[in-house]
């Protein structure tokens, strides 16, 4: 890990026997090896033994691994654990729970609770709106996964899987205000969890389903939409198609093409391409074709999977046969949603003139930008060492914001593209140049403007419970 | 509601067309019925309208009805709401999540977040051990349930429940600084409460169960129980039994009686009762007579209610059978967990010298303790405008807090035991009294004795995975 001076630092809990080690021949050891020790904190000590925390630095991570090797050679020294900064982070988890007001006398404690809070389950017993009112519901969503697919890992389990939701959850908080609470499931068959997520809906605002395999994500994001009267939304689908088309929004103008003229390939036909390809062609994408491990998906064609057949319905309206190698022949846009290194440069330089390139594969992309950055018009990968990142936190906190103000039943097609067009607007047309398409998850201004975008089009296509005073005051203008 | 200056207050917004009312009315309107204005905030205004929150006190709560009724009245206004401090302090909710650490550069979001987290999820697949040190669960307790019996209220839903869960979460945090989560189920089907609270437990460290009705509490939490590796703990009954036991640890002090020369009446026989009945027998009680609606059970006897003839098989060893009034004669204890009014003065009257009665009922005790101070040793009710107060919000943030501290796999009857005897010893010798025999809940040793005298419990029979620090000195020591 990188301190502040650019070089690593661990943290090393030691137990030492004193009668056996004497600490200045650990602290030789250490600096014969390259390390530098920065802080020692003493935990507890006994008779004859000693628990220290030593923070070394070194310049190098090797210097670091050697001096963790060594340790354990020294008699009297007993390694307990060693920490870098990510992992003390972690410890303990990274969200917490804080009551919004004090408890401080018997007052408080008979408001709060018993017997005034009585008063309070009644109003909402009586009037079930009241829940948006008077609990966390208003503003509480709950990011839910089986960790099956988790990140780049795969499927690790539910245990494994809570750190990502617990990060899910900060950002949910740090961007948008929004309190999230992470919950990973022990189960991992669609009934179990379409059936444990409806009966711990009450309480929440929102499901924002999270690292669910493919295809079990498109049933149980289909039959909870059905079930529930909450927005439920798999992030790793809508947040990634939502940002891709931000992306694209601002790509195609900087290489002065329309999206309605546009030929675009789809690299990847799992969860992400298939709702990438189609919020574009909500877009106006008139043809879209699917290359997946079988080459260019067909109407014409048969397929084991389910999914595809239906895929291949709705794209591909020339019936572009043949590998990825061969469909990209003049195509506008290549999306990738694959794996490193299948796309070639030969395959970018057989494009249309100025082609937009997204290799989105995680970590490594389709293809490593450097290679095509003299024949590509603009290249945007998911990984945040390049240029025009696609990075669903620009898309999650900011439309779930939207979504809990106007208590939106569910997050609309409609709603997806107008958050798009709200990120891409971020990037003004004098900002706008091929290495610059997409605004950083740190800009402010991100979040707003998705927020208005969407609560607009969610009171416009009906699905807004809840109309916000600022947007009650443009009605009372008309 | 009582305001600092022993008068009642309320909060209107109200929208006011400026061209049909003035200001002046309204307050003239409101200082002739009584009430004072105290208060005013303009939160919006519009060309020829107004909303202002007025904050009105007088002394009498009909004072502010009248001129909630009259404002209905006047014309140019529109009452839109009424709040009073109990409603506010739940508007939005009563918690929120906070991240322990802030997002601020790349720097930070790639350890909370990817890619550095996947090395913590990766530390959590090989050991899952390492969840309980990387993830909230070291923390983490879900406040559960299904709406069916909430406080007196009755069967009023998950989403009427939310206020109470969120209030014992609250708690939870600010007694013992547990980060607790209130999950409100949709289902009042056994299997489904048993089915979807094991699939979300893999995140929490404990699980509070709450206001489930009788009997389905006790198979939900006797099947969670054989099914989870973390304490299922339903306060209705267990909170309630540890709080009883402590107080009758004092009372028998008071009287100078032993335990188990005790003969005890216990009234009502369902959650909480059998509960109650349950610690007093693990805590040496050797005459038990359980009476409910059929009077004295036993073992003789048919109940249609298998849990009613298990419960006989267990107590009244010497067969009285007959009434409450009948029964009473000669007991040393009564316990009443039934309902307002089913005690008589003649029936105490009847009990030995100086007889202790815990009324618990709520909110009105089976006998009013103005009745019988007379002739009682010691009277205790569950509210707390009379001296001992039987409240559960003594036991549960404690023992959640040594259960999570010593990664508890159960909450046993030893740990129990433990938790009554502290709170119990809380109270000196000195201080011990028939008026006080039960520390305040905002006594805050209480919280710090549970701690210790539970995980001591918890580590002598074999249910802690992790001894913390302060209890290894102790072994070590040996």
């Amino acid at each position: 890990m990188k301190n502040t001076m650019g070089g690593k630092s661990i943290i090393l809990r030691l137990e030492l026997l004193t009668e056996q080690i004497h600490f200045g021949q650990l602290i030789t050891m250490i600096t014969e090896n390259g390390g530098d020790v920065i802080a020692i904190d003493v935990i507890q000590t006994g008779a004859n033994w000693t628990v220290r925390d030593i923070t070394v630095t070194a310049l190098e991570q090797t210097q670091l691994d050697k001096i963790v090797a060594r340790m354990k050679d020294l008699s009297g020294v007993r390694l307990i654990h060693v920490s870098d900064r990510t992992f003390l982070l972690h410890l303990g988890g990274k969200i917490e729970m804080k009551p919004k007001s004090p408890i401080q006398n018997r007052d408080d404690l008979s408001r709060v609770y018993t017997p005034d809070v009585a008063r309070v389950c009644m109003a909402i017993h009586e009037n079930e709106d009241n829940a948006y009112k008077l609990t966390i519901k208003r503003n509480t969503v709950a990011v839910i996964s089986d960790g099956s697919a988790v990140l780049g890992l795969g499927n690790i389990g539910p245990y494994a899987a809570m750190p990502v939701m617990e990060g899910k959850a900060m950002l949910f908080k740090q961007f948008a205000d929004v309190d999230a609470f992470p919950i990973c499931l022990s189960t991992q068959s669609t009934d179990e969890i379409v059936t444990s997520i409806k009966h711990m809906a009450p309480g929440f605002g929102g499901i924002n389903l999270e690292d669910i395999s493919s295809p079990r994500c498109f049933e149980i994001e289909e039959r909870l939409r059905n079930e529930l009267d909450i927005p439920v939304f798999h992030d790793d689908q809508h947040g990634t198609a939502v940002v891709l088309y931000a992306g694209l929004i601002n790509a195609l103008r900087v290489v002065g093409k329309q999206i309605n003229e546009a030929k675009v390939v789809v690299c990847g036909v799992g969860a992400a391409g298939i709702a990438c390809s189609n919020i574009l062609l909500a877009a106006g994408v008139k043809e879209l074709i699917g290359v997946d491990r079988e080459g260019a998906l067909l109407r014409t064609k048969e397929y084991a999977n389910p999914i595809w057949k239906e895929y291949a319905k709705r794209t591909n309206p020339n019936l572009r046969s043949g590998s990825l190698h061969e469909v990209i022949e003049g195509a506008d846009v290549f999306i990738g949603l694959s794996a490193g290194g299948l796309l070639k440069r030969g395959d970018v330089e057989r494009m249309a003139a100025n082609p937009v390139v997204f290799v989105m594969a995680n970590p490594t992309p389709e293809i490593h930008p450097d290679e095509i950055e003299d024949i590509a018009g603009v290249i945007a990968t998911g990984r945040s060492d390049f240029p025009n990142q696609i990075n669903n936190v620009l898309c999650f906190p900011g439309i779930f914001r939207a979504a809990l103000d106007c208590q939106a039943s569910t997050i609309n097609e409609e709603m997806k593209l107008a958050a798009s067009s709200a990120i891409a607007s971020v990037v003004t047309q004098q900002e706008l140049n091929k290495l610059y398409i997409i605004p950083s998850v740190f800009n402010q201004e991100v979040v707003r403007r998705i927020r208005e975008a969407v609560i607009h089009a969610a009171i416009q296509t009906g699905v807004a419970r809840r109309i916000p005073r600022e947007f009650r005051q443009v009605d009372k203008s008309v």
